[in-house]
């Protein structure tokens, strides 16, 4: 069995969206040896930084929460596409050559997979792109970005995604992936009634 | 395929260690619609509280953190136990039955599986116990309290357990999953250089 960890290491000097100071993580000790017999640390984040899962409440008042999203549709097989050719962003035309079935999980590989730092003209999946992946009726998508969309004050890759029903990942380490296909386990924590969660998220060859 | 999510919901209101006020988590609204255009939630929490695991750091200074962690170990065959008729700890007694093999990663669902609310006489594993499973050479041990020792002042069951590299879980889940074997995904946070990480696991029957 082979596992590859796809996902951010999160510490205080990691990339964030915009390179905002409020999405750094905050890691701290409320306990340390030897003063204290343990060490026990406390995490402040926001729930959108490194590795993450978006539930469709990220964009719309009524849609569901990450504690919501059926774990069926994160412990799936999944396929990861080698985008890394494009330069600005992914559309329809980038896609129309994948054989995009029906029921995939795919994972977008894309130039972001080879920097840690943010960059404003990252790589993310146009409108036209997202209504070519919901109308193949994906599950779900990950792009290995700081963000899905770019620049998009209406959030169109969000919400036609959301739409059908697609779960979004974002944040994902492609680097060292080849195009093929995985069993994926994508586990966000469970909290409640949030927008969005970090999660650990592996590729798996060989499961035994 | 059946996914049984044995991970705690982290929220306010939810059971922490000794109802300490410091340990309860803290998720508010960074960005809200329809001020802003999307909901985005930060979470601030300690560690070891709801559904985590332990790192050797946690109890010595010298020892491995959780981005150290092998995920070969968390991702394996698992198996459940019943010791839902221990009224105060887990001793060697109650292990002994069990024909334990090197190698397993073991479940133990208890009494306090059966309630949300902290306990401060929940079920732990005592000294004897934690020397059995040492002995034994299993490779993990989950628990469903909020620790798997109980006034320790040398912290003996989780050193014990350390000592031969027993990966150790607290805070599952188990009122309704049967003594069974399981495959288990235990995925934790990576965060770096941290005495601990919450996590989100499941047990899956049948995968496919």
């Amino acid at each position: 069995m082979i596992i590859y960890d796809i996902s951010m290491t999160i510490e205080k000097d990691m990339g964030v969206y915009k390179n905002l100071e409020e999405k750094r993580p905050i890691i701290k000790f409320e306990r340390k040896i030897p003063k204290d017999s343990i060490n026990e640390s406390s995490l402040s984040m926001n729930l959108h930084t490194g590795t993450h899962i978006d539930a469709p409440y990220h964009v719309d008042d009524s849609g569901a929460t990450i504690d919501q999203i059926d774990l069926n549709k994160l412990i799936t097989k999944c396929r990861v596409l080698d985008l890394t050719k494009v330069v600005d962003s992914i559309t329809k035309e980038d896609l129309m050559g994948k054989k995009i079935q029906p029921g995939e999980f795919l994972l977008l590989k894309t130039r972001n997979s080879f920097t840690e730092e943010f960059e404003s003209d990252f790589v993310y999946v146009e409108k036209s792109g997202a209504e070519y992946l919901a109308e193949k009726q994906i599950i779900g998508v990950a792009i290995d970005s700081f963000g899905i969309e770019r620049t998009q004050p209406d959030h169109d890759t969000h919400k036609i995604l959301f739409s059908k029903g697609i779960t979004i990942i974002e944040g994902v380490r492609l680097k060292e992936i080849e195009e093929s296909e995985y069993l994926m386990c994508a586990l966000p924590l469970k909290i409640k009634g949030v927008d969005g969660a970090p999660a650990r998220i592996v590729l798996i060859k060989d499961l035994k």
